[in-house]
């Protein structure tokens, strides 16, 4: 049984990515978080691209149903300039994701990258390990948060949620 | 009545967009072809970003289901560098057109803006209005196709139907 109880609001941070999509979903109860459940939905990369579309939409569904958070957290819109084609890749796996929100009703909330490392290490271009280190101590956990998409869906749930919660 | 007969294959052609996605679904028969239906799909630009996918999701389900092609084609991935912000808007639209085909398990097939002018204008770099009156040529249509969005689509539509009629 995974649904949030009375006065808790439950974020979903989600990391977008074509091969690799983070998400975390976090409780927050007056000023306290606990983690509820964290991991990567995978791609099959040697399938094509709308079939690796659906399974992110499908196993983002099962996350929704499974879970039901109070509100989506989710890396923002316009990232990447420096790297369109990464960008418009994520953008298709962000359009499934968005949708897959919709359906299931729950509210989204769009925050950019730079914002979430800048209110977790104070630098917001701190790199992927940093983040890693930052999360494994806010969350006290026993090793580095694996892979990098995990630390950062768990960045940004936190960021999300603790921004709610005070 | 809209299924294809016997011999006739049936291309949905689409111009994705989040504002409008135009829309032409064209039989092929022995050299011969035929719009069956053709329009734009439109989101309400007040509408969140979620949302309007959801609609255009959902609008397209609806032509997929109606008109059953056995092709979709639609414009190239990696179109439009030079513009990120709509790339990457066009990309959000495109991700959720993408699982809807796939969905209907209907076969895609990816066509440059490029190619398509060029095999229908001779001018891979042809403008709206030289697209418009080819298409109008080409279909012996009594008006010009508006918007120019339901030109596009007859556009691959046909670009696709053609190669795989000949």
């Amino acid at each position: 049984m995974t649904k949030a109880k009375g006065s808790t609001f439950r974020v979903l941070g989600i990391d977008p990515g074509l091969h690799v999509t983070g998400y975390a979903v976090v409780d927050f109860s007056r000023g306290r978080h606990s983690i509820v459940e964290a991991g990567a939905l995978r791609t099959a990369a040697r399938a094509d691209l709308a079939e690796r579309i659906r399974q992110l939409y499908e196993d983002l569904q099962a996350v929704l149903a499974e879970t039901t958070p109070d509100l989506v957290a989710i890396e923002q819109l316009y990232a990447h300039y420096a790297h369109p084609r990464t960008a418009i890749l994520m953008a298709h796996a962000r359009g499934a994701i968005m949708l897959a929100c919709c359906q299931a009703s729950v509210k989204m909330q769009h925050l950019a990258a730079t914002h979430v490392k800048k209110s977790l290490t104070g630098n917001g271009h701190a790199s992927k390990l940093q983040v890693q280190r930052a999360i494994q101590g806010l969350c006290k956990l026993p090793r580095l948060p694996q892979p990098p998409d995990v630390a950062d869906a768990l960045a940004i749930a936190l960021c999300a949620g603790e921004a709610r919660d005070k």
